[in-house]
């Protein structure tokens, strides 16, 4: 699946930050096809060398993390928010299990998306959404939980919502673009109340899916991993793909999409490792001053 | 610190498993002072060879939780809490990181008790523990937020309120044992539902105490987990640790106390986790059987 001419040129890897070279180009048309979903844009040359890049990130991000909670303490608001979206099979558990699995479980804030509550469906789609942000210093992480043939009637992270109603032709294309529009409202006003949304977009090719399909269908330990529906929804692919292609075009206004070539495993936790920790470094957390007097303290202590 | 004479003899834990070990006999009088902090009762000799030994066992433990949530997804209604209870600085936060760290953070329902919110404690205590507790298939941890000094205002895990409020002679002798018997009932009826509660008190020396809050005051990153109540409640050594004691006899009638020598933490870590370890591989979670043919699908996805 090389594509000549890919949109990601992993040559440039050098030159600049990986967001710059991964982010999606907003309000132009995307073509996925476009973009090689087995490159390894700007990353290590070989698995190996992934994997230890990747554990060696582990103690950086934690320790940036810790500042950020820190900080959080004592009246910082801000906070990071990872989005995962992505066909079915894309990897978004994985990559919660191997890059969240690099954090401090205690400030990580992970809200799969199952089916709406009686209360949440009484509320505006962004309303839980609202609920399951990450507070100051927390590191949130959104996922969907169910494959897309289950989503339709139930509910994922918003753009899950729009794609689903997109294939499935659930509503009228004007009511996609007020809900496109109410999204980017949202995440601006998120981050002037210092939340950072980092929003990955883990791009497969259709051959991949089958093989990570096939793998859970051969292994009798994974076949509970297996949805009955999964094979119906494949058969949407192009239409699924348009509709993500139009998702990352019109919802790259605030936060950008960054499009994470995810047919290599080891490539995609790297990306989104790397991807958390220019973003972490840029907020550069810093601990807190002591609002007491610590000689005094110090002396109390060592008096019992 | 070393006791003579210790109630947990170290030479034991070859016979039978770290539980036996380190549980506390259910309404019998607790002496924590016969318990030495510095410990390692059935635990590896030495440092380097405890840490490894934690390390090895994180792939066990999460491979027994990927079983444990594959059979939720499936109608099995079990889970495990994990309720972590001890003075300031035992190492509440450090065993979450640690221990916790080693799962898969997708299947983990951390809660941090903090101050109770209006609609909180406009129910009984037990409330906001039930809507905390772990789904089928999850690991739940319970842990307190706050120190000491702050919880006497706010409230922390049901064990930690009766301490506060016995430390501080907040409500009377029979209301406390009202309350005992309240959290009995309450895990009897977890129990019942499938809830196995692995109940750790991280016990630690005065001595350890002091050394631990002279690290947060003598390092400027560590100012913020340092709190200005934390001395005065320091003073109150004695009382806490006989309220602990009497915690321990009277709520060791469903799920027992496994008392923890926390002074060393490559010791706690390892002891937390072999105990967990204990409770996943009794509970020896399967996948479940595939709800579809197999072969069929497999017909059917060869054909996309």
């Amino acid at each position: 699946m090389a594509t000549k001419g890919s949109k990601q040129d992993s040559t440039k890897g050098t030159e600049g930050t990986l967001g710059e070279l991964l982010r999606v180009p907003g309000g132009e048309p995307v073509d996925l096809g476009a973009y090689d979903a087995g490159g390894t844009p700007g990353g290590p040359g070989d698995k190996a060398t992934g994997l230890a890049a990747t554990a060696l990130m582990g103690e950086e991000l934690a320790s940036l993390q810790e500042r950020l909670w820190a900080a959080g303490s004592a009246g910082d608001r801000r906070r990071l928010l990872l989005v995962l979206q992505g066909m079915d099979t894309s990897g978004k558990g994985g990559t919660v299990k191997h890059v969240i699995g690099l954090f401090n479980p205690s400030g990580c804030r992970i809200t799969a998306f199952k089916a709406p509550t009686h209360e949440e469906l009484s509320h505006s789609f962004l309303w839980r959404i609202k609920r399951a942000l990450p507070q100051p210093g927390e590191i949130g992480i959104f996922d969907r939980s169910l494959p897309h043939s289950r989503l339709r009637s139930t509910g994922g992270t918003p753009i899950e919502d729009i794609l689903i109603a997109r294939v499935h032709e659930l509503v009228s294309r004007a009511q996609l673009t007020a809900r496109y529009n109410q999204i980017n409202g949202f995440e601006k006003s998120l981050a002037d109340d210092g939340v950072t949304v980092v929003k990955c977009f883990l791009h497969i090719s259709y051959d991949q899916q089958r093989r990570r399909l096939l793998e859970r269908l051969d292994n009798p330990d994974k076949h509970w991993r297996f949805n009955a529906g999964d094979i119906d929804e494949r058969a949407l692919w192009p239409a699924y793909q348009e509709a993500y292609e139009i998702a990352l075009e019109r919802c790259s206004v605030g936060a950008p999409w960054y499009l994470i070539p995810a047919d290599r495993k080891w490539y995609r936790n790297w990306a989104v490792s790397r991807l958390l920790l220019e973003h972490l470094e840029a907020l550069d957390p810093q601990y807190p001053k002591a609002d007491f007097d610590v000689a005094e303290y110090r002396r109390r202590l060592l008096a019992t």
